[in-house]
């Protein structure tokens, strides 16, 4: 299993696996933010292997169906990103919009505005993700 | 076959059609930006059937191995994104990137820089385009 970039976890929480690569949770609560990271050297899209890439497809409409589906998360838009200009390991970006968030309707990336998470937040929305993902394994 | 939003074109010429759905090139001379917009009534990744989904796939390897190898373009990044908070019409962006373009490392959504293509500059990219993705039928 491959590490995964000081870069990408000095802002996001691991939280666990999928099935195409490790989940991330972005340390920012103003918006549900995830990323998923496939464990090998890999910058470009094209660079995945077919299978990771039909197993991150499964997983992107897994984690984009619990955004638009959670009646907490109350998303109206998924947007979701392959950029990598500043981190070149490969990562995915999923991300829940509200109409009413900083950002919108602008993307979220570069935007300044951040929120930490309260305590039990980020164990409230991995229970309600559980609940929802078979597929995903927590790590703790 | 559905209509492309007017706003999309406002921005963007169709140059063709792909098994996902229509190919869009965006005005914009800076960057080498396509666009892939389904035929159909879809606004989030989730709408779109499991079969549009798999051909997407396969039409994002074809656009980004073209963008990545063309001597011309000289692309070092692809992004690609389908955030659509503004026109809400599925579409998804592709976008050849390099370290000295207007926008780098900050993603060109939002980046205000334009240049307008010259004469003949749009013809000769679509007929290398042409010679690399087999599955694309020019509009004209």
């Amino acid at each position: 299993m491959s590490q995964i970039s000081d870069r990408l976890l000095s802002s996001a929480i691991h939280i666990g696996e999928m099935p195409s690569g490790a989940l991330l949770l972005n340390d920012n609560a103003l918006y549900p933010w995830f990323l998923i990271v496939p464990h090998g050297d890999f910058v470009e899209w094209v660079d995945l292997p077919l299978e990771i890439q039909n197993r991150m497809l499964t997983d992107i409409n897994s984690l984009c169906g619990f955004l638009i589906g959670d009646e907490m998360l109350k998303v109206e838009k998924t947007n979701i990103a392959a950029i990598g200009n500043i981190v070149s390991q490969f990562h995915l970006h999923i991300v829940g919009r509200h109409s009413k968030d900083p950002a919108w309707p602008d993307p979220v990336w570069g935007h300044p505005d951040k929120r930490d998470y309260e305590a039990g937040e980020v164990e409230r929305m991995l229970e309600r993700l559980t609940g929802k993902i078979v597929s995903l394994r927590l790590r703790c």
